[in-house]
Protein backbone atom coordinates (compact mmCIF):
# COMPACT_ATOMS: atom_id res chain seq x y z
CA UNK A 1 0.00 0.00 0.00
CA UNK A 2 1.28 3.56 -0.69
CA UNK A 3 1.50 6.57 1.78
CA UNK A 4 0.69 9.13 0.06
CA UNK A 5 1.45 13.08 1.85
CA UNK A 6 -0.40 16.04 0.83
CA UNK A 7 0.12 19.97 1.02
CA UNK A 8 -2.96 21.68 0.85
CA UNK A 9 -3.99 25.31 0.56
CA UNK A 10 -7.40 26.38 2.42
CA UNK A 11 -9.72 29.40 3.07
CA UNK A 12 -10.75 28.42 6.17
CA UNK A 13 -13.87 31.36 5.89
CA UNK A 14 -16.63 28.92 5.09
CA UNK A 15 -15.54 25.93 6.83
CA UNK A 16 -16.06 24.76 10.12
CA UNK A 17 -12.43 24.21 10.63
CA UNK A 18 -10.15 21.19 9.58
CA UNK A 19 -12.09 18.74 11.46
CA UNK A 20 -14.87 15.92 10.30
CA UNK A 21 -17.86 16.63 12.20
CA UNK A 22 -21.54 15.14 11.98
CA UNK A 23 -23.36 18.03 9.91
CA UNK A 24 -20.78 20.85 9.42
CA UNK A 25 -18.79 21.57 6.34
CA UNK A 26 -15.27 20.32 6.93
CA UNK A 27 -11.84 20.26 4.82
CA UNK A 28 -11.29 16.98 5.88
CA UNK A 29 -14.80 15.76 4.38
CA UNK A 30 -14.13 17.42 1.29
CA UNK A 31 -11.27 16.39 0.45
CA UNK A 32 -11.71 12.64 2.00
CA UNK A 33 -14.76 13.23 -0.53
CA UNK A 34 -12.67 14.06 -3.52
CA UNK A 35 -9.66 11.20 -3.27
CA UNK A 36 -12.32 8.75 -2.48
CA UNK A 37 -14.08 9.51 -5.89
CA UNK A 38 -11.05 9.73 -7.30
CA UNK A 39 -9.23 6.45 -6.31
CA UNK A 40 -12.60 4.75 -5.86
CA UNK A 41 -11.67 3.71 -2.37
CA UNK A 42 -12.77 4.81 1.23
CA UNK A 43 -9.85 7.65 1.94
CA UNK A 44 -9.66 8.08 5.59
CA UNK A 45 -6.88 11.16 5.75
CA UNK A 46 -4.73 12.18 9.00
CA UNK A 47 -3.58 15.37 9.38
CA UNK A 48 -0.79 17.96 10.88
CA UNK A 49 -3.20 20.19 12.63
CA UNK A 50 -6.61 20.78 13.43
CA UNK A 51 -7.63 24.66 12.55
CA UNK A 52 -10.32 25.77 14.04
CA UNK A 53 -13.49 27.45 12.32
CA UNK A 54 -12.58 30.50 9.90
CA UNK A 55 -8.77 29.66 10.51
CA UNK A 56 -7.08 29.11 7.05
CA UNK A 57 -3.88 27.48 5.86
CA UNK A 58 -1.39 28.15 3.16
CA UNK A 59 0.67 24.57 3.82
CA UNK A 60 -1.65 22.20 5.80
CA UNK A 61 -0.09 18.73 6.05
CA UNK A 62 -2.02 15.37 5.32
CA UNK A 63 -1.22 11.70 4.88
CA UNK A 64 -3.49 8.73 3.10
CA UNK A 65 -2.85 5.29 2.89
CA UNK A 66 -4.04 3.79 -0.96
CA UNK A 67 -3.42 1.02 -3.27
CA UNK A 68 -4.09 3.47 -6.39
CA UNK A 69 -1.19 3.75 -8.66
CA UNK A 70 -1.87 6.68 -10.37
CA UNK A 71 1.13 9.39 -10.43
CA UNK A 72 1.68 11.73 -8.30
CA UNK A 73 0.84 14.54 -9.93
CA UNK A 74 -2.75 12.93 -10.82
CA UNK A 75 -3.50 12.98 -7.12
CA UNK A 76 -3.30 16.88 -7.13
CA UNK A 77 -4.93 17.51 -10.45
CA UNK A 78 -7.80 14.79 -10.54
CA UNK A 79 -8.28 15.66 -6.84
CA UNK A 80 -8.28 19.64 -7.44
CA UNK A 81 -10.99 18.90 -10.31
CA UNK A 82 -13.03 17.66 -7.31
CA UNK A 83 -12.83 20.07 -4.85
CA UNK A 84 -14.91 23.46 -4.31
CA UNK A 85 -12.20 27.09 -4.69
CA UNK A 86 -11.70 26.97 -1.16
CA UNK A 87 -9.23 24.40 -0.83
CA UNK A 88 -6.29 23.39 -3.26
CA UNK A 89 -4.12 20.63 -3.24
CA UNK A 90 -0.52 22.28 -4.15
CA UNK A 91 1.62 19.15 -3.70
CA UNK A 92 1.92 15.44 -3.32
CA UNK A 93 5.03 12.61 -1.93
CA UNK A 94 5.05 9.35 -1.62
CA UNK A 95 6.42 8.56 1.83
CA UNK A 96 7.53 5.81 3.85
CA UNK A 97 4.86 3.40 5.32
CA UNK A 98 5.32 5.36 8.66
CA UNK A 99 5.17 8.65 7.95
CA UNK A 100 2.19 10.69 9.58
CA UNK A 101 1.28 13.61 9.16
CA UNK A 102 0.64 14.33 12.58
CA UNK A 103 2.88 12.32 14.47
CA UNK A 104 6.26 12.39 12.53
CA UNK A 105 5.89 16.66 12.49
CA UNK A 106 8.64 18.03 14.59
CA UNK A 107 7.00 21.38 14.39
CA UNK A 108 4.42 23.50 13.13
CA UNK A 109 4.61 27.52 11.80
CA UNK A 110 1.11 29.51 12.38
CA UNK A 111 1.20 33.47 11.47
CA UNK A 112 -0.97 35.80 12.51
CA UNK A 113 -1.83 38.67 10.74
CA UNK A 114 -3.45 42.01 12.39
CA UNK A 115 -4.45 45.21 9.94
CA UNK A 116 -4.54 48.51 11.36
CA UNK A 117 -6.90 50.21 8.57
CA UNK A 118 -10.29 48.86 7.95
CA UNK A 119 -10.34 46.55 4.64
CA UNK A 120 -12.91 45.56 2.26
CA UNK A 121 -9.86 43.51 0.04
CA UNK A 122 -8.88 40.35 1.88
CA UNK A 123 -11.07 41.22 4.88
CA UNK A 124 -11.56 37.81 5.91
CA UNK A 125 -7.69 37.43 6.31
CA UNK A 126 -6.50 40.08 8.87
CA UNK A 127 -7.77 40.98 12.53
CA UNK A 128 -8.86 44.73 12.30
CA UNK A 129 -7.53 46.03 15.62
CA UNK A 130 -8.12 49.91 16.16
CA UNK A 131 -6.21 51.07 18.44
CA UNK A 132 -2.44 51.84 17.48
CA UNK A 133 0.04 49.19 18.25
CA UNK A 134 3.51 49.47 19.47
CA UNK A 135 5.22 46.34 18.36
CA UNK A 136 8.53 46.52 20.69
CA UNK A 137 6.64 45.75 23.72
CA UNK A 138 4.83 42.82 21.79
CA UNK A 139 8.54 41.33 21.02
CA UNK A 140 9.79 42.15 24.10
CA UNK A 141 6.92 40.16 25.91
CA UNK A 142 7.00 37.01 23.17
CA UNK A 143 10.84 36.54 23.61
CA UNK A 144 9.96 35.18 26.71
CA UNK A 145 7.89 32.58 25.33
CA UNK A 146 10.92 30.57 23.77
CA UNK A 147 11.70 27.32 25.25
CA UNK A 148 9.44 24.50 27.11
CA UNK A 149 6.72 26.25 29.49
CA UNK A 150 3.52 24.98 30.12
CA UNK A 151 0.97 26.70 28.13
CA UNK A 152 -2.38 26.10 30.32
CA UNK A 153 -2.88 30.10 30.39
CA UNK A 154 -2.86 30.03 27.10
CA UNK A 155 -5.26 27.77 26.48
CA UNK A 156 -8.77 27.09 26.02
CA UNK A 157 -10.71 25.72 29.15
CA UNK A 158 -11.96 21.98 29.01
CA UNK A 159 -9.24 21.60 26.61
CA UNK A 160 -9.34 17.55 26.10
CA UNK A 161 -4.79 17.16 26.50
CA UNK A 162 -2.60 15.13 28.92
CA UNK A 163 0.38 18.01 28.88
CA UNK A 164 0.34 21.81 28.17
CA UNK A 165 3.74 21.69 27.49
CA UNK A 166 4.76 23.20 24.01
CA UNK A 167 8.50 23.39 22.90
CA UNK A 168 8.14 27.09 21.34
CA UNK A 169 11.38 27.80 18.82
CA UNK A 170 10.40 31.26 17.16
CA UNK A 171 7.76 33.72 18.15
CA UNK A 172 8.18 37.61 16.53
CA UNK A 173 6.24 40.11 15.55
CA UNK A 174 7.00 42.37 12.60
CA UNK A 175 5.40 44.85 10.40
CA UNK A 176 4.61 45.00 6.75
CA UNK A 177 2.55 47.47 4.55
CA UNK A 178 -0.30 48.50 7.56
CA UNK A 179 -0.40 44.86 8.52
CA UNK A 180 1.12 43.63 12.06
CA UNK A 181 2.07 39.91 11.69
CA UNK A 182 2.83 37.29 14.47
CA UNK A 183 4.80 34.21 13.87
CA UNK A 184 5.45 31.46 15.82
CA UNK A 185 7.10 27.89 15.52
CA UNK A 186 6.85 25.30 18.51
CA UNK A 187 6.50 21.27 18.45
CA UNK A 188 3.01 21.38 19.30
CA UNK A 189 0.07 24.02 19.98
CA UNK A 190 -2.76 23.65 22.21
CA UNK A 191 -6.57 24.46 21.51
CA UNK A 192 -6.62 28.15 21.08
CA UNK A 193 -2.83 28.67 22.06
CA UNK A 194 -2.10 31.18 19.51
CA UNK A 195 -5.13 33.40 19.49
CA UNK A 196 -4.91 33.71 23.34
CA UNK A 197 -1.50 34.64 22.75
CA UNK A 198 -2.27 37.43 20.12
CA UNK A 199 -5.18 38.40 22.66
CA UNK A 200 -2.80 39.08 25.25
CA UNK A 201 -0.35 40.38 23.43
CA UNK A 202 -2.44 43.15 21.91
CA UNK A 203 -3.00 44.45 25.21
CA UNK A 204 0.45 45.13 25.50
CA UNK A 205 1.02 46.84 21.97
CA UNK A 206 -1.71 48.98 23.59
CA UNK A 207 -0.57 50.11 26.85
CA UNK A 208 -3.07 48.23 28.77
CA UNK A 209 -0.23 45.43 29.45
CA UNK A 210 2.99 45.69 30.86
CA UNK A 211 5.32 43.12 28.68
CA UNK A 212 6.27 41.16 31.90
CA UNK A 213 2.72 40.46 32.07
CA UNK A 214 2.65 37.96 29.57
CA UNK A 215 5.36 35.85 31.17
CA UNK A 216 3.46 36.35 34.35
CA UNK A 217 0.42 34.95 32.66
CA UNK A 218 2.40 32.00 31.79
CA UNK A 219 3.35 31.50 35.55
CA UNK A 220 -0.21 31.43 36.71
CA UNK A 221 -1.61 27.99 34.40
CA UNK A 222 -5.01 29.84 34.30
CA UNK A 223 -6.43 30.38 31.44
CA UNK A 224 -8.99 33.25 33.10
CA UNK A 225 -5.38 35.55 33.54
CA UNK A 226 -5.03 35.99 29.98
CA UNK A 227 -6.81 38.31 27.59
CA UNK A 228 -9.88 37.50 25.02
CA UNK A 229 -9.18 35.10 21.90
CA UNK A 230 -8.38 36.99 19.06
CA UNK A 231 -10.78 36.03 15.90
CA UNK A 232 -10.03 33.13 13.92
CA UNK A 233 -9.72 35.04 10.54
CA UNK A 234 -6.01 36.34 10.62
CA UNK A 235 -4.62 32.72 11.40
CA UNK A 236 -2.85 30.67 9.14
CA UNK A 237 -0.90 27.26 9.60
CA UNK A 238 1.78 28.24 6.86
CA UNK A 239 4.70 25.38 8.08
CA UNK A 240 4.79 21.93 8.98
CA UNK A 241 8.06 20.67 9.58
CA UNK A 242 9.36 17.13 9.41
CA UNK B 1 -23.72 73.80 -0.14
CA UNK B 2 -20.94 71.53 0.83
CA UNK B 3 -19.18 69.44 -1.92
CA UNK B 4 -17.66 66.64 -0.04
CA UNK B 5 -15.25 63.87 -2.25
CA UNK B 6 -14.32 60.01 -0.77
CA UNK B 7 -12.08 57.49 -1.40
CA UNK B 8 -13.78 54.11 -1.29
CA UNK B 9 -12.14 50.70 -1.17
CA UNK B 10 -14.33 47.93 -2.41
CA UNK B 11 -14.48 44.07 -2.62
CA UNK B 12 -16.48 43.70 -5.93
CA UNK B 13 -17.28 39.33 -5.97
CA UNK B 14 -20.20 40.67 -4.67
CA UNK B 15 -21.37 43.54 -6.07
CA UNK B 16 -23.04 43.58 -9.89
CA UNK B 17 -20.67 46.39 -10.68
CA UNK B 18 -20.26 50.24 -9.33
CA UNK B 19 -22.95 51.67 -11.16
CA UNK B 20 -26.80 51.59 -9.52
CA UNK B 21 -29.51 48.98 -11.14
CA UNK B 22 -33.19 48.69 -10.87
CA UNK B 23 -32.83 44.78 -9.39
CA UNK B 24 -28.98 43.78 -8.55
CA UNK B 25 -26.72 44.90 -5.89
CA UNK B 26 -24.32 47.60 -6.77
CA UNK B 27 -21.88 49.80 -4.69
CA UNK B 28 -23.67 53.17 -5.83
CA UNK B 29 -27.11 51.89 -4.14
CA UNK B 30 -25.05 50.33 -0.54
CA UNK B 31 -23.19 54.01 -0.50
CA UNK B 32 -26.11 56.23 -1.08
CA UNK B 33 -28.16 54.61 1.23
CA UNK B 34 -25.66 54.97 4.22
CA UNK B 35 -25.26 58.68 3.41
CA UNK B 36 -28.82 59.45 2.69
CA UNK B 37 -29.34 57.47 6.23
CA UNK B 38 -26.54 59.12 7.88
CA UNK B 39 -27.04 62.73 6.37
CA UNK B 40 -31.03 62.89 6.30
CA UNK B 41 -30.91 64.34 2.70
CA UNK B 42 -31.50 62.33 -0.48
CA UNK B 43 -27.67 62.06 -1.41
CA UNK B 44 -26.52 61.35 -5.38
CA UNK B 45 -23.30 60.29 -6.04
CA UNK B 46 -21.03 61.20 -8.64
CA UNK B 47 -18.28 58.25 -9.79
CA UNK B 48 -14.63 58.73 -11.24
CA UNK B 49 -14.99 54.76 -12.75
CA UNK B 50 -18.17 52.83 -13.56
CA UNK B 51 -16.49 49.60 -12.46
CA UNK B 52 -18.22 46.17 -13.79
CA UNK B 53 -19.18 43.63 -11.30
CA UNK B 54 -16.70 41.44 -10.04
CA UNK B 55 -14.17 44.41 -10.62
CA UNK B 56 -12.46 45.52 -7.07
CA UNK B 57 -11.63 49.50 -6.24
CA UNK B 58 -8.46 50.13 -4.31
CA UNK B 59 -8.96 53.98 -4.44
CA UNK B 60 -12.48 54.60 -6.41
CA UNK B 61 -13.25 58.40 -5.89
CA UNK B 62 -16.99 59.65 -5.84
CA UNK B 63 -18.26 63.07 -5.25
CA UNK B 64 -21.79 64.16 -3.72
CA UNK B 65 -23.66 67.51 -2.36
CA UNK B 66 -24.70 68.31 0.98
CA UNK B 67 -26.29 70.50 3.04
CA UNK B 68 -24.70 68.56 6.59
CA UNK B 69 -22.50 70.05 8.63
CA UNK B 70 -20.89 67.06 10.01
CA UNK B 71 -17.37 67.47 10.49
CA UNK B 72 -15.55 64.93 7.58
CA UNK B 73 -14.45 62.50 10.07
CA UNK B 74 -18.45 61.53 10.61
CA UNK B 75 -18.42 60.67 6.73
CA UNK B 76 -16.27 57.97 7.11
CA UNK B 77 -17.36 56.61 10.42
CA UNK B 78 -20.77 57.68 10.08
CA UNK B 79 -20.94 56.31 6.87
CA UNK B 80 -18.93 52.85 7.41
CA UNK B 81 -20.93 51.85 10.38
CA UNK B 82 -24.23 52.38 8.01
CA UNK B 83 -22.39 50.22 5.08
CA UNK B 84 -21.31 46.11 4.36
CA UNK B 85 -18.23 45.06 5.15
CA UNK B 86 -17.41 44.42 1.40
CA UNK B 87 -17.07 48.29 1.08
CA UNK B 88 -15.23 50.90 2.92
CA UNK B 89 -14.97 54.65 3.03
CA UNK B 90 -11.05 55.43 3.25
CA UNK B 91 -10.60 59.00 3.74
CA UNK B 92 -13.23 62.18 2.77
CA UNK B 93 -11.92 65.67 2.02
CA UNK B 94 -14.35 69.16 1.13
CA UNK B 95 -13.40 69.87 -2.34
CA UNK B 96 -14.48 73.16 -4.46
CA UNK B 97 -18.04 73.43 -5.85
CA UNK B 98 -16.67 72.37 -9.46
CA UNK B 99 -14.99 69.52 -8.50
CA UNK B 100 -16.93 66.31 -10.13
CA UNK B 101 -15.27 62.75 -9.30
CA UNK B 102 -15.56 61.98 -13.74
CA UNK B 103 -14.96 64.83 -14.93
CA UNK B 104 -12.07 66.79 -12.83
CA UNK B 105 -10.36 63.88 -13.21
CA UNK B 106 -7.11 63.71 -15.21
CA UNK B 107 -6.40 60.40 -15.31
CA UNK B 108 -7.51 56.58 -13.65
CA UNK B 109 -5.05 53.75 -12.88
CA UNK B 110 -5.91 50.23 -13.20
CA UNK B 111 -4.36 46.94 -12.50
CA UNK B 112 -4.65 43.44 -13.45
CA UNK B 113 -3.34 40.53 -11.72
CA UNK B 114 -2.83 37.10 -12.79
CA UNK B 115 -1.50 34.35 -10.51
CA UNK B 116 0.21 31.45 -11.91
CA UNK B 117 -0.77 29.16 -8.98
CA UNK B 118 -3.85 28.05 -8.43
CA UNK B 119 -4.58 29.58 -4.84
CA UNK B 120 -7.65 28.91 -2.42
CA UNK B 121 -6.80 32.18 -0.32
CA UNK B 122 -7.10 35.47 -2.36
CA UNK B 123 -8.75 33.29 -5.06
CA UNK B 124 -11.30 36.11 -5.88
CA UNK B 125 -8.30 38.73 -6.33
CA UNK B 126 -6.39 37.26 -8.91
CA UNK B 127 -6.93 35.36 -12.29
CA UNK B 128 -5.08 32.02 -12.73
CA UNK B 129 -3.90 31.61 -16.25
CA UNK B 130 -2.47 28.05 -16.33
CA UNK B 131 0.15 28.32 -18.97
CA UNK B 132 3.14 29.67 -18.40
CA UNK B 133 3.75 33.70 -19.13
CA UNK B 134 6.89 35.32 -20.47
CA UNK B 135 6.37 38.83 -19.17
CA UNK B 136 9.02 40.51 -21.84
CA UNK B 137 7.07 40.10 -25.01
CA UNK B 138 4.35 41.46 -23.21
CA UNK B 139 5.88 44.26 -22.16
CA UNK B 140 7.00 44.92 -25.64
CA UNK B 141 3.72 44.69 -26.47
CA UNK B 142 2.30 47.13 -24.30
CA UNK B 143 4.90 50.03 -24.60
CA UNK B 144 3.64 50.53 -27.96
CA UNK B 145 0.20 51.23 -26.10
CA UNK B 146 1.48 54.41 -24.62
CA UNK B 147 0.44 57.52 -26.65
CA UNK B 148 -3.12 59.13 -27.62
CA UNK B 149 -5.05 56.22 -29.99
CA UNK B 150 -8.73 54.84 -30.60
CA UNK B 151 -8.70 51.75 -29.02
CA UNK B 152 -11.99 50.81 -30.92
CA UNK B 153 -10.44 47.12 -31.35
CA UNK B 154 -9.90 46.83 -27.22
CA UNK B 155 -13.81 48.28 -26.50
CA UNK B 156 -16.62 45.99 -25.72
CA UNK B 157 -18.78 45.99 -29.08
CA UNK B 158 -22.05 48.34 -28.68
CA UNK B 159 -20.32 50.34 -25.90
CA UNK B 160 -22.47 53.30 -26.41
CA UNK B 161 -19.37 56.47 -26.82
CA UNK B 162 -18.94 59.21 -28.82
CA UNK B 163 -15.26 58.44 -29.32
CA UNK B 164 -12.15 55.74 -28.92
CA UNK B 165 -9.52 57.79 -28.16
CA UNK B 166 -7.72 57.07 -25.28
CA UNK B 167 -4.58 59.07 -23.78
CA UNK B 168 -2.11 55.81 -22.79
CA UNK B 169 0.56 57.56 -20.08
CA UNK B 170 1.74 54.48 -18.83
CA UNK B 171 1.30 50.61 -19.47
CA UNK B 172 3.53 48.12 -17.67
CA UNK B 173 3.56 44.65 -16.61
CA UNK B 174 6.14 43.59 -13.35
CA UNK B 175 5.94 40.28 -11.74
CA UNK B 176 5.89 39.74 -7.35
CA UNK B 177 6.02 36.85 -5.26
CA UNK B 178 4.24 34.56 -8.37
CA UNK B 179 1.78 37.32 -9.60
CA UNK B 180 2.36 38.43 -12.68
CA UNK B 181 0.99 42.39 -12.89
CA UNK B 182 -0.06 44.81 -15.42
CA UNK B 183 -0.14 48.36 -14.52
CA UNK B 184 -2.09 50.96 -17.14
CA UNK B 185 -2.86 54.49 -16.58
CA UNK B 186 -4.98 56.83 -19.24
CA UNK B 187 -6.71 59.87 -19.56
CA UNK B 188 -9.94 57.53 -20.17
CA UNK B 189 -11.03 54.13 -20.39
CA UNK B 190 -13.64 52.47 -23.22
CA UNK B 191 -15.66 49.59 -21.26
CA UNK B 192 -13.90 46.23 -20.66
CA UNK B 193 -10.77 47.70 -22.36
CA UNK B 194 -8.09 46.76 -19.66
CA UNK B 195 -9.84 43.41 -19.53
CA UNK B 196 -9.79 42.78 -23.33
CA UNK B 197 -6.08 44.34 -23.39
CA UNK B 198 -5.09 41.29 -21.02
CA UNK B 199 -6.86 38.86 -22.50
CA UNK B 200 -4.69 39.99 -26.07
CA UNK B 201 -1.70 40.45 -24.15
CA UNK B 202 -1.43 36.88 -22.45
CA UNK B 203 -1.65 35.20 -25.53
CA UNK B 204 1.32 36.87 -26.87
CA UNK B 205 2.99 35.92 -23.07
CA UNK B 206 2.09 32.35 -24.08
CA UNK B 207 3.67 32.43 -27.49
CA UNK B 208 0.51 32.26 -29.26
CA UNK B 209 0.91 36.07 -30.72
CA UNK B 210 3.88 37.63 -31.80
CA UNK B 211 4.27 40.71 -29.79
CA UNK B 212 3.73 43.34 -32.91
CA UNK B 213 0.13 41.95 -33.29
CA UNK B 214 -1.22 44.27 -30.43
CA UNK B 215 -0.40 47.38 -32.51
CA UNK B 216 -1.94 45.67 -35.32
CA UNK B 217 -4.91 44.94 -33.87
CA UNK B 218 -5.08 48.37 -32.49
CA UNK B 219 -4.87 49.41 -36.27
CA UNK B 220 -8.02 47.33 -37.15
CA UNK B 221 -10.46 49.22 -34.92
CA UNK B 222 -12.19 45.84 -34.92
CA UNK B 223 -13.02 44.18 -31.51
CA UNK B 224 -12.99 40.78 -33.36
CA UNK B 225 -9.66 40.62 -34.25
CA UNK B 226 -8.40 40.99 -30.34
CA UNK B 227 -8.67 38.00 -27.79
CA UNK B 228 -11.41 37.10 -25.17
CA UNK B 229 -12.00 39.68 -22.34
CA UNK B 230 -10.09 38.34 -19.35
CA UNK B 231 -11.87 37.65 -16.02
CA UNK B 232 -13.47 40.64 -13.93
CA UNK B 233 -11.88 39.13 -10.52
CA UNK B 234 -8.11 40.01 -11.60
CA UNK B 235 -9.05 43.82 -11.99
CA UNK B 236 -8.42 46.50 -9.39
CA UNK B 237 -8.98 50.14 -9.90
CA UNK B 238 -6.05 51.68 -7.88
CA UNK B 239 -6.37 55.14 -8.38
CA UNK B 240 -7.19 58.38 -10.00
CA UNK B 241 -5.48 61.46 -10.29
CA UNK B 242 -7.13 65.54 -10.40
Amino acid sequence: MRNIKLVLEYDGTNFCGYQRQVEDRTVQEELERSLSHLTEEDIKLFAAGRTDSGVHALAQVVNFKTDSQFPLETFVRGGNSRLPCDVRIKDAEEVAPDFHARYSAKSRTYRYVITTEQRAIGRYYAWYFWKPLDINPMNEACSQLVGNWDFKSFCQANANTDSYFCDVKFAQWSQHNGEIIFEICANRFLHNMVRILVGTMVEIGSKQKMPKELFDILGTKDRRYASATAPALGLFLVQVEY
